[in-house]
């Protein structure tokens, strides 16, 4: 007979994630969080009920996959191409500095020579604070009336940017950490894969764009786009090398300009990640979360590591808001809009953990400082702003 | 590194089953010909390409949970109660004579001698063929017109009520087929898991009730269902040895009547089905289907079970119908339109051969006349209808 633990498992998880995901954000935290904290409680550093098989590591990587494919599928190209050189700049130096920064504090803490492997460990740890997520902070802004000025303008052209810059880098990275270590021939797949693509996009783009008028709302356009992102992460990992999550965010900007079609499958594959796949893979990030071994030297470098995260963000965006000329204040506000972490943060530290450049041992103060950075957003984004609210408020469109 | 096959099978699974899916309806029939079609074509009798892994196992035991889920939910506990006693008893003869004739057969093909096992397995198969599915019937009287006539009427309301019946007797046979065989102990359990399930249901029906107002639309209430329906298919399995399906779908029964909430589910749970869960389904049953051991012997034995598939519906329900006063002629045709069968079949199937009670060889035989008989019902349904059909036309609402 079968076994059918699978069942009480997934069961279990959905209900303890969505539970701890609804008392999350009853005190304004987002649901991620509070999914998190229901798998570090059910793995094996707490309760130990649930361990991750087989089956829970590929339902997360399927998750995961969803999750990069819906962000590529809402990407809004108008909005990129409308955004310009202020958020592009905002953007790349906001990507920068905490790759750097982060990157260098583990390096200092867990780097004892200086070989290709710990530098290229560290540039991974650096690779997950570059994403920003800015849902927090579009809620805050919203909440605050802010969503229209300047800063928030700039944070959410930013953000898109950040997303595909975010993207590029773990591209770099995991081919790097693959087993062709030769950066050259890493640097050509990479470029070959973005080639490939680019052909393929260009043909699936059109049949699509003929579905779209009589088929757009159909369910074989969804079926057919979920086959088309599935297929572009297996190729992206198997042929070049590249992480299977780039694949699915670059199938889902090949469908993002499709207006029918788009909306269609982003909304049916929404439902697929939060009934089954999303809770699975949050649930696993915190199962694969080792809380037992954190020690005084673990936390002081989260401390470090956490406040690293927070300050790069604000000087690298906040340098590059001033450098496009908005106000000192304004480019305060848009660097601190930018710190806060979210899904990419966690997709890129697992990676880096399947591929052995990441230490276990470091892994739980990777989730802290990243839950950590999110959960200081709003704060100072609220003390920073209300501080001279009367002015900035004339802004508001 | 990790495998990433599983990726690549998912995007051919739902690539071909989709595509011989519309191919089949082009034709008329239904798409989960289509979908099994393409499961046997990339299976280890046909291509080779798919094989049957741990993850498709789990990930099609989700699928036909979630089937049975949603048949639950969108049972109409109202439309069982008005189709009152005539459709019971169309239903109760037409599930026992198939589950008598198709049955019999099995056990004079396949039983060497008579034990309570080979006694079992021909019951296995009896009940494969017990559980019509009339949307095809459904779909060929709308087409004629004929979907609100007393005929149509009697078939729909028949239709629920064998779904029952064959659940019931498929937590039968599940469960005298585990390893406690005392047959009083069997029956006790499963006595047991309906007293369970409307002690829980009774509180669950209380908490779902209470969400429905304000959360009826909501994400988590389709989050708690999911896992509810989890839930009782483990608890049918670990604790009472009934089917996995028989608790998904009493749990779907529980919830069937909360206005808001069930639409909601049910509209949730079907996206996340067909889009993925419902196609790994139907390829794993044609990836099962071993056509290679086909020799003269089965296919003899496969004409005739066809042949018993059709007649015993027509014979049982057809006589049940007279019994209830309908004309000879609409007795024939009720019986007619009650002859396909559909998920519900495959599923019972699966379970047979995962028993070890169905012997895998006659599989294909199984699926064959499955779909032989939902392939004649139209056929059949049309040639007797029309036959008359000035006169029919008037009972038309």
């Amino acid at each position: 007979m079968e076994n059918y633990d699978f069942l009480i498992f997934l069961a279990i998880i959905l209900l303890s994630t969505k539970a701890f995901g609804l008392l999350t954000e009853k005190v304004h935290l987002p649901q991620v969080v509070g999914a998190l904290l229901a798998g570090i409680i059910l793995g094996p550093s707490c309760l130990g009920i649930v361990a991750k098989t087989d089956f829970l590591t590929k339902t997360a990587e399927i998750g995961v996959i969803m999750l990069m494919f819906i962000a590529g599928l809402d990407t809004n190209i108008n909005d990129l191409k409308k955004s310009g050189v202020a958020c592009f700049v905002v953007a790349l130096i906001g990507v920068l500095v905490p790759l750097v920064l982060c990157g260098g504090v583990y390096y200092l803490f867990y780097a004892d020579s200086f070989t290709a492997k710990n530098v290229l460990s560290a540039a991974f740890v650096g690779v997950v604070f570059t994403a920003t997520s800015v849902s927090i902070t579009v809620e805050t802004l919203n909440e605050m009336g802010q969503l229209k000025s300047r800063v928030g303008n700039t944070i959410i052209g930013a953000a898109i940017i950040d997303d595909v810059l975010g993207i590029i880098a773990l591209s770099v990275v995991t081919s790097l950490g693959g087993e062709s270590a030769n950066p050259s021939i890493v640097l050509l797949k990479i470029v070959l894969f973005f080639v490939f693509a680019c052909v393929i996009g260009f043909f699936v783009h059109i049949i699509f764009k003929g579905m779209d008028k009589n088929h757009g709302q159909s369910r074989r356009v969804a079926v057919w786009a979920l086959a088309f992102c599935l297929m572009m992460s297996y190729v992206a990992e198997r042929f070049f090398g590249v992480a299977d999550i780039t694949g699915s965010y670059i199938a889902g900007l090949i469908l993002c300009n499709i207006t029918n079609t788009k909306t269609a499958i982003a909304k049916k594959m929404t439902v697929a990640s939060y009934i089954l796949f999303s809770p699975v893979f949050f649930a696993s990030i915190g199962i694969g979360t080792d809380i037992t071994g954190i020690n005084a030297g673990l936390i002081v470098f989260t401390i470090i590591l956490l406040v690293m995260a927070v300050v790069s963000k604000m000087i690298g965006c906040g340098l590059g808001a001033r450098v496009c000329g908005l106000t000192t204040k304004e480019s305060l506000n848009v660097g601190i809009g930018m710190v806060s972490r979210g899904e990419v943060a966690f997709m890129a530290a697992q990676k880096g953990m399947d591929a052995g450049l990441v230490n276990p041992a470091v892994f739980p103060a990777i989730v802290i400082a990243v839950v950590g950075a999110t959960l200081l957003t709003p704060v100072l984004l609220k003390a920073s702003m209300t501080e001279k609210a009367p002015e900035t408020a004339n802004t508001t469109a």
